[in-house]
């Protein structure tokens, strides 16, 4: 039987890297993989893009209200069998969209590889993270490391050099600088106390 | 730095038999632990209740509206050092409490380990796990099988004999036998499917 | 596809509760369990015994030459499908049982749990420990803590009071009082730099 | 304090990407690491090669006899704090350099991420991988497919098309076209089953 795994972890944890590294393992054995993304996302656009410098087209740009198990029918219908379903940015599915990852792991029988965050700037679960980490077969962490050389967990927002802890859920591309920093539970809380101050 | 442990799994995963080894393991060694469970579950009343035969009092009996950080920090005032905090049946804390957990094991540098269900029987994740699985150090799966020998994911719930799958979120001690069974992923499905057309 | 689990952990981990937790999992839904031990090992002779106070017989004690593999088709032909088999105290084994065991997973579809040492007093490997590294599906970590805190990866033996770093392998009952304490490798380095200036 | 991790994986599990994205990761961070890598392995010769087409000098060739605490140690005082100590093909390393890792994890708090393999074309440890098992804080699989979809555990050794199960345990380049292929252990062990009636 297949299964849904996900594997979590801060900003620059090397999901991307990770995704683009297991889809190479099926295809070099000549096994056929999907690589999907929700649309939401804008960064390297149509691309899975890693900060190591290697990247890969998406396959499937996933829209919010698309019927994702009947578009994997319908894909294997017509290209035969599919050995994996990649999904990159995981964090931005919405709900029901995760649960068809399930079918498509439980009922399709195709092992689904979805990465993301865990929690926003704020500390609080994306929707498609939230659902991951109820339903997924396997959870995986994906580490890297703060500032201070802990293992970060948070990923806390920089506007203009100024880390800021309101504000919407999603800003990728603000007309204002913004950065995303993979901070340790002591370092953010340090900086939000820091913030409240001001 | 302490970190906190989120420890999940199914019902009869042994997770309460894994608390009570744990808490064993730092007293054995001299040094003080804590056994906290909120007061919501009533099962064993103000015990920690194995299935294998094992149980211990609880130390900390957590109101829904309880400072536990406050607590904690008393304690700690009046009796000194705790080597870890331990919590039952954490699926049943609210967001803000699991919030302070997360405060209790990075601020007061007091290790926790947290035990509870990932999902209720409707395969909806409870306020306390949610939040649990977006703010733990650590997220670590305790693991039960299903009734067809696979790894079971999901608690069905069963009422005098027959699976259900609408009602409340809690229903410990109904008038009508209630009971809860580990199921797998395909099993899970197959029985909802089956209730679907009763 | 069944599998071979190796679970490994210091003195005191609670390898033997989670066994028996593993065993009852399995019985009390009506599956059946063997709970196999190397006869080497005398200590609570033909029982499994944990600290927490639980105990149950052992089913198969084994010989260092006994034919595993044998012995579990010939239980199959006569007791019937066997759920899981539980290898206590798996350090023990020699190698060429532990080659069985991964045959027992793979060739009679029979998913192997077994609990052990990683290493010796003197920080070096059992056979079957090393081989059980080597081989099986999963690996996974039983933790317990040192005296400092920190997590225990070593076992350090105590005799008369005071720690030795150099003797046979085996030493469970010998004349002198021998203890064996869980160390992190910061106290265990300490420990053997003091004795060797004694 | 700081750790000694063994990632451990099969061939093509993906080994020398994640060492390049855990180096990226304390760069990028304004950190310095270390890749070391041991003589006898001259696969890229004096870099490491991923599969995914990125690669980096290696900063440290390893000898047999090199005296690796003192290396680093050196390298301390001269150029300053390591971040991280990362080993490419870390199987082949005699045993005591592996306990040195040990030491410059515990002694220099330096962590050391090893990659390597677990086992031989023939199902049997190699130096540095046995003991890195042994010895290592933390052990992590990395994951690969088996050409039937499972997860490979073996690395099979094919010569001229041929599986080949007897020979020496390092042929990396032969004067014979030899390759490796992971494999899970139903495969191997049908592999192997073939042979030895050829």
């Amino acid at each position: 039987m297949a299964k849904l795994f996900f594997k979590y972890g801060a900003m620059n944890s090397g999901k991307s890297t990770a995704l683009m590294q297991a889809a190479h393992n099926y295809e070099e054995r000549g096994m056929r993989v999907l690589v999907a993304k929700p649309m939401l996302d804008t960064k390297g656009s149509d691309r899975v893009v890693s900060r190591l410098g290697v990247s890969r087209p998406v396959d499937l740009l996933v829209g919010p209200q698309d019927d994702l198990l009947g578009a994997l029918r319908e894909d294997i219908a017509k290209n035969g069998p599919l050995a994996c379903l990649l999904v990159d940015e995981a964090q931005f599915l919405p709900e029901a969209q995760v649960d068809m990852l399930l079918q498509i792991a439980v009922e399709l029988d195709v092992p689904v590889l979805a990465y993301g965050l865990r929690c926003d700037f704020a500390a609080q679960g994306f929707p498609g993270s939230r659902r991951l980490l109820e339903l997924a077969h396997n959870i995986e962490e994906m580490k890297t490391i703060c500032r201070c050389g802990r293992k970060a967990i948070f990923n806390a927002r920089r506007v203009e050099g100024q880390f800021v802890f309101e504000g919407d859920q999603i800003v990728i591309d603000g007309s204002q600088k913004t950065e995303y920093v993979p901070l340790c539970a002591n370092c953010y809380f340090a900086e939000r106390k820091a913030a409240s101050r001001r």
